[in-house]
Formats: C-alpha cells, structure tokens, sequence
C-alpha cells in the first residue's frame, strides 16, 4: 500500500460533481489538492466545502485530473500535459477513444496521458452535488494505449478513492459503454418517446415494466449529445443490429397469421431471455434465490419493521424494488432473498 | 357493499397462477368456489390449496370467470356461456378486443359476456403459485361492450379481491396495454437480445442503467407469442413510429458533424424527457422529493437498521432501489423520500 502522504499533489481541472467528489475524498485522506476551474466561483463552493484549495501560479502537481465536459476534454488534457510537464495528466471522459485520437491528431505527445472512465455518478451535478463516497464500490476504467508511462500513480488514487481498477483498451472501453450504457439508453429514450402521444387512459395502466425500460430516459440530453457524438460509430454499430431486428420484428406483426410470423417473434423473445443471462450477478455467486412479494402501509418505518424481521431470521435481501399500488397508501415490496 | 354471502357461487375455469389466486381468495371470503381445469391434476392441487371444490355435474354458478391462456380464452368463453344459460362469464385475457372479435364472428351472443384484465401476476405459475393477495391494491380493466349485461357482479368480486376497477373499452385497453406494456416489452427484448453478442469486457462494465432497461426480457416468450399475436396492430403502430425514430437517430450517427445531426440526437433525447412524465407519479400528490443514496454492508439486518433510522426521524421513503456494487458485500441504496 501506498501512503496516502506518498500520493500528490492533484490538481483537479473542473470542479462538477466528479471533480469536487474527488477532491472531497482525496483531502480527507490528507493528500494535497489544487483546485481548478473555467468558473472561480466553483472553485471558491469546492474549496469551501472541503474539497481542496484553489490551484495557484507556481503549483507542481504530480498528477493531474481533467474532470471537465467530454467535448471540451481533450483541449483541457492537450493544456495540462503542456504546462505540468512533470505530471501525468488523467481524465474521467466517458469516451475514451475520440480523446486520444483528437489528442494525436493535434500531435500532442501522449505518453505521460492516462484516458480513465469512473462509472459512477451519472446525475446531473456541480461542486454542492460532491461526495467523498462517490465512487466507493463503483468500477473506474483505466485504458491503457502504446506507449504510455505506468498508471500506478493513476491506479493508486483510484484505489484510495474506493472504486475497482478495471484495466480495458480505450477501444474495448467504448465498444462496453456502447453496449451496455449508451445503446440502452436511446433505447429507453426512444421507448419512453412514444409516451408523448400516449392518452390518459394508457399512462392509467402503467405498471413496474414501462417504468424500468423508460427510467433512464430522464437523463440530461446536453450530456449524452456530447457521449454519443464522441461514440457515434460503436452505438451506431449496435443499434443497427437493432434497427434489423425490429424490422423483421414489424414484419411478423404485420401478419402474424404468415407462416413464420410467431416463431420470429419467439425467437426475439428468446434471445432477449438469453441477453439478460449475459449480465453478472451479484458477486458471481451460485446461491438459491426466492423472491417474495409483500404489500407495505405508505407510512414511515413500516419497511424497517418489515426488514427487520426479515434480518432477525436471518435472511439476506439480494435486491428489493417498491412497486406502487393504485389503492392510496400501500405499495409492493418485492425482493429475492436467500438464506446465508 | 354486498355481504360475501351473496356473491356466488363464482366457477373458475382455469386454476393456474390468476384462477387459483381468485379461488384462494374468494374461498377466504366464504364464497363457494367450484374449479374446473383441463388438468384433473391441477384442480385437485388448488382444491388442497384451499381455493375451491373441484366442479361437479349440475353446478349452477352465478359468475364464471375463464382463467386460461389467451389463445383459448374465446373457445372456453364460448362453452362457458352454452353451458351456463344464467350465469355472467368473465375472463382474465391480457388482450381484450381479439377475444370479443372472434366470439362474434362465430356468432356467440356475448350479452352475458363481462372482458377483464387484471395487472397482475405476470410471472409464470401453475396452482401451487397462486396468493390469496396478489390483487390486493392492483389496476382491473374491466370492459363494457354494446348490449352488454351489468358489470356489477363482475366488479364486486374484483373490489372483494382488494383490486381496483378500472372501466374501459376494450379497443382503448388493447391501445393502453400495447403502449405502457406490450411495446416496452419487446423494446427491452430488442435491446436484451443485443447482449448475447456482447463480450466479457462489455458487461463487466454493466450498471443499474442496462438491468432496468432489460429486467422484463426475461418474460416466458411463449405466453408472450399469444398476447403479441391477438395485440399486433396496436403494437405495430406503437413500434412503427419508434422504427421512424430509429432511423433517424441512426442517420444522425452515422455523421455527427452533419448539419442537424446533434439537434435531432438532442430532440430525441428531449422527448424521452417528456415522455418519462406521462407517467403517472405515486398518488398524484405533490411532495417535494429528496434523493440519497447510501452504501450498505451485505449483511442480514444492514438495510433495516437504516430504515429503521429513517423511519424514526419520520421520512418516507417514496421509493427504494438497491444497485450491487462490484466490491464484495456492499451495494448501493438509492431513495428518493420525503418529510411527511
């Protein structure tokens, strides 16, 4: 391990909810932090809530971390590997390949740039959305590209931080956000698209299902404009398999008494069954699961009466989801759960 | 109300996972159930449940209610209603107008005739699934149709059930369910099926995002086949103006330094904002919410202490969500709640 007094100074370039995050856990862990950013009123709220000091002329950093918009990041990574060129120089882009690109395509030098991605925090932020525990528990992508220094230093803020180093090349990187995180995401916008022309009477049955395909489509459009501007080609790529099942999907609507038309439709249904299989569970553990659907009062401490005897049997909660209920006052608590 | 003792005796056709729930809660309520089942088996292991008698020759009900799958919901109507010259038949189908359609084009007087739907028990089932309670505080669409008898018998026993009536057409049903039900299914299939050629990589980096948008792909595709079959044209419309979308979206990836081509991301990714908020919110009301997430130990008990917590300072909670964290025995909660 690594000494925390052993790690620093940072200086973080852009003090949104990433930036002030970090820098709020790197001061309490007594590491030296400079605080930079395009607003200095930001840069006053960060320093006053605890996440470092604002960076001043003369500042030496030993790394560096541009938290700043992904359109805008490789123009800040280019100023900082020139003016710290001591320092390694991270970002947190959640687009990994169009930075470096646009880095060599300048003929930036990259060798002291390390591309990383936390995947947390996704809601919409600024310095008073911080948190020290932003990324505790979370995985952080770290790429790797030819020619790089080692991104130990890199490595070891992230580690301090709380979250999981996951090694990846940028290009796996973007290939994995635009399968699991920017595919669905148009996809839950297109789905809840279609609600704007919904009648009263259709939104009346909405259940858990409609509510779970369309809850990330609340996301800020100004952020995923610039995400799938800079991942436009493996998006495209995985939407467009997509586009072709939907239209043999339309087809077998169009007639479903044609030979044919049913098993199409099994089969899209089927491989969507097979697909969720693909996602890791939990701990990758093998244990039995039973789930249990309990009616809940709408009132304060009722699921904590209901948890804990749940906890008093010792059984373990592997999820739970509150599903609301028509009829005022009540809701659904459903959980699979398992014996320890 | 009507006293229990006056309702009945209800037939149930059809004790799978909704048949038997009916039985077992009715049968609770002290009104005579009689069970009838293409499976002997089955209807002698909902009786040992506790839901009913099994039928016998020269039962006369009062109310039938047709719990089979809906591809034979129509047949099985039709015999119900020869069978039974007094009595109300109801159904439970997930689709309404095809079942309407094909007892009048055999010329099935359909006077006595009552569709309903109830929004529950989606799972798969079988006698030994069903639960005196899985109504309770559930949406039941029940449909009126020209020259149709009184819907009261009908709608007494669904409020008995602790469900709540829910009046409407069956062409504005089939419109509702492929909106906010159907449609969001085969978007999440669609996206689902797209994992199963994700690699390693791919889903190593999976979040909340991509669970919730695929959690209902893990629908049975067979009963799924049947309810798509006798819905198509509602759906395809709902899927058609998606497909339009779709393609849009993708002329935008395919260069997004084009002219418009971020506008047009941007538009969609608007409306989905839009359409999030047709959807109606818990009881209507007009709280102000806040979000906090915290981490948790996985450990039995862990998640009551902290509602317990909160409970005892008088919030509550509005909704709870766990996330699993890749670090062993953590995971994140997520809750946005409210001062009452």
């Amino acid at each position: 391990m690594t000494e925390s007094s052993q790690i620093g100074p940072v200086r973080i370039v852009g003090v949104g909810l990433l930036g002030t995050s970090i820098g709020l856990a790197l001061t309490q862990h007594g590491v030296e932090v400079q605080l930079a950013d395009a607003s200095p009123t930001n840069v006053r709220i960060a320093a006053d809530y605890g996440a470092g000091r604002a960076a001043a002329p003369g500042d030496r950093p030993a790394l560096v971390i541009v938290c700043v918009p992904p359109d805008v990041t490789a123009h800040v990574v280019e100023a900082e590997l020139l003016a710290h060129p001591e320092a390694i120089v991270a970002d947190v882009a959640s687009v990994k390949r169009s930075v470096l690109d646009e880095l060599r395509a300048a003929g930036v030098p990259v060798a002291r740039y390390i591309p990383t991605h936390p995947m947390a925090g996704r809601e919409r932020g600024g310095p008073t959305a911080g948190r020290a525990d932003l990324f505790a528990g979370r995985p952080w992508v770290v790429c790797w590209h030819a020619g790089a220094v080692s991104a130990t230093p890199v490595e070891t803020v992230i580690r301090l931080l709380g979250a999981s180093v996951i090694e990846m090349s940028a290009e796996a990187h973007d290939h994995a956000v635009a399968m699991i995180s920017h595919a669905p995401q148009l996809v839950s916008s297109l789905m809840a698209s279609r609600l704007v022309e919904a009648r009263e009477t259709d939104v009346a049955l909405a259940g858990q299902g409609v509510r779970d395909v369309t809850r990330v489509a609340q996301s800020d459009p100004e952020l995923w404009v610039q995400i799938l501007g800079a991942n436009a080609a493996p998006v495209r790529q995985v939407l467009s398999g997509l586009q072709a099942d939907l239209e043999r999907l339309l087809l077998a609507l169009d007639d479903v008494e044609a030979p044919g038309a049913r098993r199409t439709i099994a089969e899209l249904l089927a491989a969507g069954n097979e697909g969720v299989t693909r996602l890791p569970g939990k701990h990758g553990g093998a244990k039995r699961y039973v789930g249990v659907t309990v009616l809940v009062n709408d009132e304060p401490g009722e699921l904590a009466r209901l948890l804990h005897e749940v906890g008093e049997i010792g059984i373990n909660l592997e999820d739970l989801r509150l599903e609301h209920s028509p009829a005022p006052k009540s809701a659904w608590l459903n959980f699979p759960c398992c014996r320890r």
